[in-house]
């Protein structure tokens, strides 16, 4: 029987053999090894469960912990050798572990199935990865809240539908991505709580008929729980289908953060200029410096997203329990980490290192962006203010008609508009003055910024303790 | 000054007219009238603000409540009238308002923005749905649950890859499938607490610039927090895009579990009958029932994946502060909140009338789902498994090959095989000894059903305190 | 029997009722009474071939046109009075004849089922809502296209990266948007060609048994061709899923162009001024004047897309033939037509009132856009373009060194880069002169943008034919 | 300057260092060196063109030609050695083309720009997948319409909702999905029509200066057609976007037939079975045998629009002309190409290889299932169908409450029901006769079924020639 031959898992069984794309087709360690140390931990700490259970002597299971270990030292040297036959990481290393130890190695499956293998691998492997980007999008917020407090006094026009609103403090803008920064990794923690769920001991669908102490495999891998439903824990894949989804919405702050930002590096804005790191040229245009850094944080927002859309979407498609369509999980889980790690440290980069032209930002501030201001004024004096805002639309209208800015109108003229304005109209026109109003928590000014700022350190501090 | 007249709230600036076909482009009273409490609410708590911020008088703020307190009614009366030029609930209310009281009415949007008015209004119309959303939710696991309480002796085939597994109760697929919505349960609770943060009082980019008591508005509308920052509180939506999604995931869960039902009510597997309720006939085909439930069910996945995808996308490609694309958010929100409430409730239905084929299911069970059965018990006999799945594998083809049911196998053909195999393997042969093997936590033993559903009520009942 | 008395068109067989939430999520009436039309001249067409196959006599044939007609008649002065249990149009309209001519309104039905007869109303519907798109996309098209002939002589900065690039005419921006419209125009040609194909005449899955002329029904409904296989015809809705993403890709053109032209707005590009017709001012802020119309044409991309996606999601998970699920296909036709029928005449207004600052445009031409003809100048001399890039770079930065602009370089400072810099090297220095090379099909010359013109022209007026 | 030396690009203008982080974010050599050879042919054309425009000597084009053809060797001979700095494959191949015939390689570039070299080189890749793609299809279609045409006698029930609905023939079924297919085919070979468009000589944005003679270059690289605009010959992807969707849409046609096919090989249906070489079994469960194969098809579409969903998003976000962002461009391509021609393959394979029961699949044809037809019977009789539709749907009901099969109703339960029912009616009950009814085009009668065929083979035979 050939296919025995080769050693596939399910061997005695078939007498045809497999069209060789079907092969490919069908096969992922090509991808999949990359959780060969998840599967080895797992494999450990199923044959303690083994043991106890008495399905394994204690002399077998020391042979096949030294096994697992010499396949975790081949994997960590890089000279595991790949066989045909191996499938996935779980038939590679049974098969090595067989190599090197003999009969043993075949105990090891003993009630287990790839079913609650492969998600265990998964979500050892996951938990790690979270980790990672947690620390990654904390230096990140790190890097920005102490950037926004050393630029605190510089100020530079707020834009709304990409217009000039209001005078605002730099390091509000900052601020304002960095808070968006702090509920994703809000989110990441409450993912990670049901991804450190253990679903080992759910055979393949019905659970486990030995006395495999589920117990023992949560303390062993250090999850936080045990799966509830057997069905459930081997069939669902929601912890990849949130974590797919947690980085699209992550890379789309990210991309509107580059969005501002590469408007603020065009010529025509000026407001900040990137390290050349973060830059390149043109192939035919020399003077060309472009922002590819940014360009490429906004552009991949989108690829992260169509991951989990394809997933969604594989997903949506089937009835419960295993179906070898949820092999789609893992390309789309380890490519949104790679880029999701990624985008993270760029942007790292790229927020340490780019310079602000404090004068060119200031100089972009313009009396009509006082307008508000304008209309508070007479607020102040009892106009109720959709009358004011009436008023003060007619006096921009006016300074418009005139060419002129509209701190360039006359007592006179405003006085035309309205006759509550009087001389002490002139004291609306500093932007400092502006600014330094919005002093409610949230606000603009410096007090409420530099709460902001302490905000954020105690949160991160509070992070990474 | 026509648009004036019309009443626009930017009043005195424009002197075009505008396009028709903008106008009701632009508009968006058609769907956001949904908000009309939630923005009564919220001006009634900025009213007190403002009194207390000394922009309006106490009397000014009686007058205003009072109106507020009318136009309320008007709305749940249904008399409320929309007038041309209301182009958002916003504008409706606030002009209603001023026919109402005159005046004063001209005060209420002093240092208030629609930027930070509609997220309010926003965020306290998607509080009331999540609540609403839970109850509906906690509702289908309850019937779930106590109908797997009820049916637990119950076996059926448990299927992985759409093939005849191994046998279980009816009860744990059940239970599997309320699993999945009790994470949808804890998901919707973590995003209620994102949702449950005050915007109010961000203005349109910088903040407020008057003594607005934040935390007043706090209380008096019952959010648990504040925002933090306010060009992050104006211009970012991901408590909707995290609704949105939360609800395509939701419905994939409640997908497949339509997708299985479908399975079980084909003819072929007759497996269960639906209510007439539940089901539709067919205009050409006078015996047709169709389970049109399960398939609206099936369906809605998508389409609520569609608006989290849809708004994803426009969101995707935004700077940062509030951008006229964000008014696709309602829709959105709308349309997922319509049809998860409309999907729970129908499963609920379907659910609690489903008539189960007990007999049929039982019958379904065949001898060759005992297989790994078989293997186990050259693993007790200290096989090690991998060979017994090899043999077991045999077994199967002998059987297969004379065209026998594998329990028909005699102890001599067995023998052949493997010399392991004695006159005791019939032993194995018996569905109900076979589940009640996997008593670990999760599996499909009796005692380890039940405990699920004890688990499920507690859960439950902690829920609804 | 109380469900017959309601009139179902599957009367007679169902005993209980069913839930009213049910009866809500099962009725497409709502919206699909959109297709009254459709559904009335495909009524008109069929019972033509009943009576041709001697299924109706020729007077009952006539009492059902004229029983149609008269329905006709009621939804085109909107007095069709919709009923409980008329769950669909195709319901309502044969409810409603049976009411006005009585018994032969039974007979209409026959060898019809609601599987052939949807799909069949489907695509009459959207044929028309493609005529009308067409129109809609070429007459935009025609307004860009006399702007770009009018306003020839225009030059702007071309961007890449958003970043200033190389001098071109503004006509060549404008036809670069005309082009890809005239590709969506292309794609809705291809796909109307097989929206066009008539699926009468299948039934519900097997075809029909009856002597129903197949030909006969085509004609009388206009249609290209006939289905070729009856399981396909009713149960695939390829059209829509076409009709989706063309939508999608078209509004992608419209949001890019949008996402420019927003640029070309801001105070800081300030090369454009919209009408006040297509703006809209802030609630808060007196002074702003939001291209809101942008951003809509802008957001509708992501509306639709997320249309895509979602009916998409829903087929993806189907099994062949009708559906339920289906239904999804309706709401997604119809809101992407409504969205791009809307986006494509605002797309036309904005283009056809826009300003231009044309003084503006051209003071944002600077010398360093001219690096690459400084490379060229010597690759013309005989250097190799790879070095000549090298030289102009070096160039480049000797000016940046001492912040003068590029063409402030002396030759002396040139020479000391490359010696082949000679004092011709001013001639340079002229954007009208630099964009006359690109004289090569599709550049930015005069006469290459004007042959653009021309062609375009010619193109549009042969769509018109 | 130290990146000069390493050799990039845009050469002597940076002086700071990259990110080794953002070094490999930016590159795409890893999966664009697939695209090698079309990089080759390009610039072979391209040099003819400089050549013809006198920017190289006949001498220098003979030199770069054949630098290139080694290069191509080296490439096909797996030897070519990226380098550090390649960062793409145009970049490595003109490092190459330099260490190989020195000077004159710096020439190869003049004129034109990596904005238009890398959009042709994937238009030249793209044409190519597409032929393959296209052969892949046919043979896919060819092998369905055959094996429709050698089992035209084997009949099955039809279902619409998974329900039995009425009779039809298998090769009816298999027609269904190879109809969907030649709809594929008709669209890709619309997109190659958008494909075969030369975009060279567009240079960065403006077009080329030289003499360049793009109709040459049309020639050389057997284009259809030139572009048009050159900002939107460097800037659009919708050739991309558009092969993106057309696989999504592929791919939900197979995913359909997989899951008609996976539910046809259940234990319940039993219609199929699938050769072993497309099955797989189980790591725990002896007796699984799984349709991995069916499984893998049906879950590919998800991944393949969510390539789609990606790649739309990341556009949907740009404004015009070429931007980074683009490069998500090329992996989302060979992805889908990768996919597509995998699964038809392995489809192929399926079909050509599974193995029906026809006695299983004709003994599931149950009386009810023609309920229609004795409806027509009454029809025939003179009584309006939706009388007779109510009729038969009693006489359903009757059999259900005497729990037998419809045909075993006497004739005088059945004229309780209708005095129309005769004797005659016992005809009904055949179902040959009845499936011989739908001899209409696109029905399921023998003749009408054969009529598919045909007019597929026909159709085969014009695509192949």
């Amino acid at each position: 029987m050939a296919s025995t031959e080769g050693g596939k898992l399910w061997g005695g069984r078939f007498v045809g053999d497999t069209d060789p794309i079907m092969e490919r087709f069908n096969a992922s360690i090509a991808y999949d090894q990359r959780m060969s140390d998840a599967d080895l931990r797992g494999s450990k700490a199923y044959v303690k469960a083994l043991e106890k259970a008495k399905l394994v002597t204690t002399d077998e299971m020391n042979q096949i912990l030294h096994g697992l270990d010499q396949i975790s030292e081949e994997w960590s040297k890089c000279v595991f050798v790949i066989k045909p036959g191996d499938e996935d990481i779980h038939t590679a290393n049974e098969r090595r572990l067989k190599e090197l130890i003999g009969a043993p190695a075949g105990k090891l499956h003993t009630g287990r199935s790839r079913n609650d293998q492969v998600v265990t691998d998964m979500r050892l492997w996951l938990r790690d990865a979270i980790s990672t980007l947690t620390d990654n999008a904390l230096q990140l917020m790190s890097t920005m809240v102490e950037r926004a407090a050393a630029e605190i006094d510089v100020l530079c026009p707020g834009y709304t539908h990409m217009q000039r609103a209001q005078p605002i403090r730099w390091s509000h803008w900052i601020l304002s991505h960095a808070v968006a920064l702090s509920r994703d990794v809000d989110r990441l923690q409450e993912i990670r709580k049901r991804v450190n769920v253990l679903p080992l001991g759910s055979g393949a669908i019905a659970g486990t008929p030995f006395d495999i102490d589920r117990e023992l495999l949560r303390k062993e891998l250090e999850f936080d729980g045990i799966s509830l439903n057997s069905l459930d824990a081997t069939g669902q894949r929601d912890f990849v289908a949130e974590f797919l989804f947690w980085a699209s919405l992550c890379l789309t702050h990210l991309s509107k953060m580059a969005e501002d930002l590469m408007l603020y590096s065009t010529k025509e804005f000026s407001f900040i200029s990137l390290s050349d790191a973060y830059s390149t040229g043109s192939s035919l245009m020399p003077q060309k410096k472009n922002a590819d850094s940014l360009e490429l944080i906004r552009s991949k927002a989108g690829r992260v997203f169509g991951r989990c859309a394809g997933f969604m979407m594989t997903l949506k498609g089937l009835p419960s329990t295993y179906n070898k369509d949820l092999q789609e999980d893992k390309e789309a889980m380890f490519d949104c980490y790679d880029t999701v790690h990624a985008v993270l440290q760029v942007t790292t980069g790229v927020m340490s290192t780019l310079k602000i032209k404090q004068s060119v930002m200031e100089a972009a501030l313009s009396p009509d962006m006082l307008a508000t201001d304008l209309a508070y004024y007479l607020v102040r004096k009892g106009m109720p203010f959709r009358e004011a805002h009436g008023i003060s639309g007619k006096a921009v209208f006016v300074a418009e008609s005139k060419n002129i800015a509209l701190n360039q109108l006359t007592v006179e003229d405003l006085s035309a508009v309205s006759s509550l304005f009087e001389s002490d109209v002139s004291s609306v026109w500093d932007y400092r003055s502006s600014v330094e109003q919005y002093r409610a928590p949230g606000g603009t000014a410096k007090s409420s910024v530099a709460a902001q700022v302490e905000h954020l350190r105690n949160w991160i501090k509070k992070q990474t303790q």
